[in-house]
């Protein structure tokens, strides 16, 4: 197979280029950079030296020849290579916000201030959420060529680790499901801005963008369906984003209120504030069955086992997204800690998790990497 | 001044050891040590040396000559020491948990397993949180020696971002507060642990203890006590750590749900979810303006104009506390954010401060450190 | 192939776990830890969970059905299970010192302590330093099982960083190489400490042991075989380690006086210190063309083009050593710089490249990860 | 006192802001930042909300009502307001490299690439490294207003960890003296830039500029005039910085060969490399007495007892530097390890002990900060 990368100097085109490059099914990389066209990779990634040499080409060179293509652009100058890519046959992998809202132009708009230059794609592509949209991506693919929107990093994170509630309508109607999430310092890019120069945001930690983060409505919409999959209405959202001072990894802390069949009775003393009892603990565990057997057919989400929390660095590098499950201490709201890399899972991994299921492909093939610690 | 300080080496003693010894009130400091008793200061930590060269003394010895004893101990020790500087009229600024909450043994008991040793002592003790006690600590010390319960980081940290929205009964009846924090990692103290140890936590975020961290009751209680003086019932809590990869600093992202009387009116569309709007603008407006009034006369907490949020870098090695307030999009849930330095307004700063009070000098001897970036 | 570790729940012993669970030509790994006897390398490790999920064994039964043995111990406990080993047949790699100085017991005891309980073992055993013993090794495993001597991690950068110069008579007669190194805290391994201890050496640097590192006879070893192997005689050696705050890697500058054959000559004022010339520049790439030229053949070491420094976090996670060669301002000294991953090149990514020398494969196999740059 | 800073927003006019704003005997500050104009410094730094609220000011606004100017500018632009400073017999102290060389203006041109516009100011001005010219500074003082260039923070942290030394004659002649620095990044200053965005220098050492740092002429230089002082002459110089995963301080380990009488004599076997005898301890020890002697009348230099190294965070936003003595195995180089916070006694803090010199004030004045080890 051939695939080519457009936007492959940036931090998720190079991550895409370095899991290609040993992907078993990868014949061959095309690589196309605006900034970089005519040096190498590894001019432009000295970690890529003496493995991954290929030139810095034209779009048009590099679409050419592929038998898929991805797009590690920045948002809303992807349609024309999608449209290029459906007239050519080709099937088109866009990590941008471009293709995540299918024809849903509004909230497009609304967020990232663009109107769609070619609307008729956006009724066509697929939101590349494996865990939601497989079964409508493979469909798709053995149509034609296809359009995905790979997911952002947020939306992923958040998505895995509410959809089992969601679906199984454990969580309270009319209330609000907030996600606290932090990520870390690649999630803005390789551009450099003050935000991201070291002094100001190492041994650190911030808030940013607080209910006004373009993930939002992306996370709202992605509850809504699986919840619609369910037979269930979903909560309100608030999503609130933090800036964290490590290099990769998001975590997500995501708070459900539990409908009145799932929490536990009130005690005697509302109020009084107690450790967990042994109610909680079964009550947790319920729960926890109920995730691991939603995710037991995936071969990238853990639900982790009693006692542990989901944490970045155990998920760095790899694919995998780690959840755990936790009850307050009143057993009325169920919190999930839910941890992926924003630059595998987040990114690149999962934009290869798509173009494996695209030309129905092992699903693991080339996302193999273990986490190490650290 | 003779200032005691039982603990001195672990992290939160030396701090106060670095804070008094340039402390314009403080003639002296004695320390104990019972780790490393006869050996100096300067020899734990060469960051003193040719500066502050104190020997490490017994308790007793400490004690005696002290016109206030702080402890830096564990949980669970320090109520002999407490008890031995009332009966000599010694003022006692303990850091412990051990008299944070009041004569409620149940409540302490429930969390920290341990029953009080000395029941009266904690019927004339006072919580030290400034910001809601201060005039009630002048009291106490005007009619004699005083017992304060220092609070805790995360307690302090929360209830400062949160007190004028239940002053001013700003929540909704019957909902719940979520607090969800993040500590550097000067928090889990000075002794090695796989959890603190350098690969482990670098370069990593993770929550521990959902639903079930020791200072939950500490901030519930805080949350009832600002409620009752402003005639309000306090909401729910919900308080989620977690540990950042950073030396110092916590920063608390709060979620206030809205009563009927401050919360935007629905709209169209309630489920819409769409970029905050000018209404959004002009209700943060009113809620940064109510709480930058509640916090006008305080020497160390700072509402933060619009446009700026919390960050633990803007306080670091301060005795500041900064606090941003937000909405979420749909205008029904206040969003707090308030950071801190953990070693400084969350234990010996503010013990400092309390020690200020209580000697009836300027509040801000001592902690005029400002703070710098990095 | 069936590969046992023992000690596999250290940070080497489980980064080999890591590395060899995704090696195309070992079919089983046996595990083996004293302190976790009877849980799974998951239950300490949950970055593994769901991928690699071994029981921890004992040591015997790890033994019993392994074709190779790997020793991830403290110093001074391997030789037992080397000799074991050898009693079986089976080929044993130990990470440990024990096996790094052939049967030299006075350098070993003077440096660690302990006498050889096994001295014949030592007569038979192999440094396991690829690019100087490859052949060596082959031919030892050509006869029989072999016990191999897997090199320290700061030996390693240094030796590779140097062995052109020694080998083809750059230096100065009599002169010093001075290697200065700084690694990641992971070299301290698993067991917390204070010097280990996130606030204590988080954003800080600082050397350690000066003068008196175990490394130093090791180090100096090397470049003794190296020189003679040249015909030439090794200058001495100066080696000062340091902590930096990060997770993986080495970088070690090292200082090469030059001899009068590779110097350049001296200005008309040869205290004037000015900026690189036009003959340092040529000088450079022809010593860099050198070292090029020397490891053309090594799959693991790449020589930088020039404008390019060795830096951590382009090796990390990977196998390869990168190497860069400069000269001081007065063209009478090589500076080299060189990094590694400590725990790949410098630990169990090189036991893995000795087994694959051991068993004539290909000698990249279970080690082709692409170092991500964060 | 009233003093202006021009080029206030830097990170060391920042920092100078800082300290200056606590400083006893400075009773207003102006600030003048071209980028910034017309915005308070507090907009530009919301660490300094409530504290510092300075307009930032046109620089001639600035100087008219200053009564020493400090200048926090890119090189080659101070000289004009120098002369302005002169002509009105205001003292100015330059925090940039245009002062630093004295009237060696070959040496300037040849480093930072332009000329002097103002020759006759470098006849008058003064290098201000108090522990080497504090008398000539003060001379100067008394007769009128002075230039002062304030030093670099590696050649500061360089000399102080190599003047005893060489003012005592310790260095062997004709020798070469290898300084191997590292930086944390603050040191690259507030404009990002690729090299000093989180993601590409976080969890990762690296050195830079080898052979070729704009730093090593003026090392060298302080080299010569100490070594002058003393009646010897200075060893050739070797200069390698590093940029470190921190947010301050500087470590510098330097190489300093010993001369015949401060040597050990060679052992039986020269190559031996055997761990340190007494005969090791003890010549240390003389010569760590001889340090501590050299700098007995300094406030902010501390030659550290034996078993301490020196180490970035034990001088935390402090003005000390901390240095240690060590030799190496064979006795015959002496390691010295020198540590100093980069944006204090390296860059603001340095100026402001300039200051207190000139008005011959207490020189600790307003640096009295005692170093948090975090």
């Amino acid at each position: 197979m051939i695939t080519g990368i457009i936007g492959a100097t940036g931090y998720a085109g190079a991550e895409l280029v370095r899991l290609l490059s040993v992907h078993p099914k990868v014949d061959k990389m095309l690589l196309c950079s605006v900034s970089f066209e005519g040096k190498g990779i590894d001019d432009v990634y000295p970690n890529f030296l003496g493995r991954i040499s290929g030139a810095l080409l034209k779009a048009e060179d590099v679409i050419a020849d592929s038998d898929v293509v991805f797009a590690g652009l920045p948002h809303g100058v992807g349609e024309p290579y999608a449209r290029t890519c459906m007239d050519k046959g080709i099937h088109y992998i866009d990590l941008s916000a471009d293709f995540r809202f299918d024809d849903d132009e509004a909230t497009f708009k609304a967020w990232y201030g663009k109107s769609y230059a070619h609307p008729e794609l956006h009724k066509i592509s697929i939101y590349g959420l494996p865990e939601l949209n497989r079964n409508r991506i493979k469909e798709l693919a053995a149509r034609g060529s296809v359009i995905i929107g790979n997911p952002g990093c947020y939306p992923t994170c958040a998505s895995l680790g509410v959809f089992p509630a969601l679906a199984k309508g454990l969580s309270l109607e009319n209330s609000t499901i907030i996600v606290d999430s932090a990520s870390g310092i690649t999630g803005g890019g390789r551009e450099p801005s003050r935000s991201f120069h070291y002094p100001e945001c190492a041994d650190s930690i911030t808030p940013y963008k607080v209910g006004e983060h373009r993930h939002t409505p992306e996370i709202a919409r992605n509850f809504d369906a699986i919840s619609a999959l369910g037979g269930h209405k979903a909560p309100s959202l608030i999503f609130t984003p933090h800036l964290a001072p490590m290099n990769r990894g998001i975590l997500s802390t995501i708070y459900i209120p539990l409908s009145e069949a799932w929490r536990l009775p009130p005690g005697a003393d509302p109020k009084a504030i107690r450790p967990p009892s042994k109610d909680i603990e079964a009550k947790t565990a319920a729960i926890r069955d109920l995730y691991t057997d939603f995710y037991k057919n995936e071969p990238f989400v853990r639900v982790l086992p009693a006692g542990l929390f989901a944490a970045t660095n155990r998920v760095r590098q790899s694919n995998y997204c780690h959840i755990s499950v936790h009850l307050d201490q009143s057993g009325s709201t169920l919190i999930v800690t839910s941890a992926l890399d924003n630059m595998v899972k987040g990114a690149a991994g999962q934009a290869v998790q798509n173009m494996n299921v695209v030309f129905g492909i092992d699903e693991k093939s080339g996302l193999e990497t273990i986490p190490a610690l650290f």
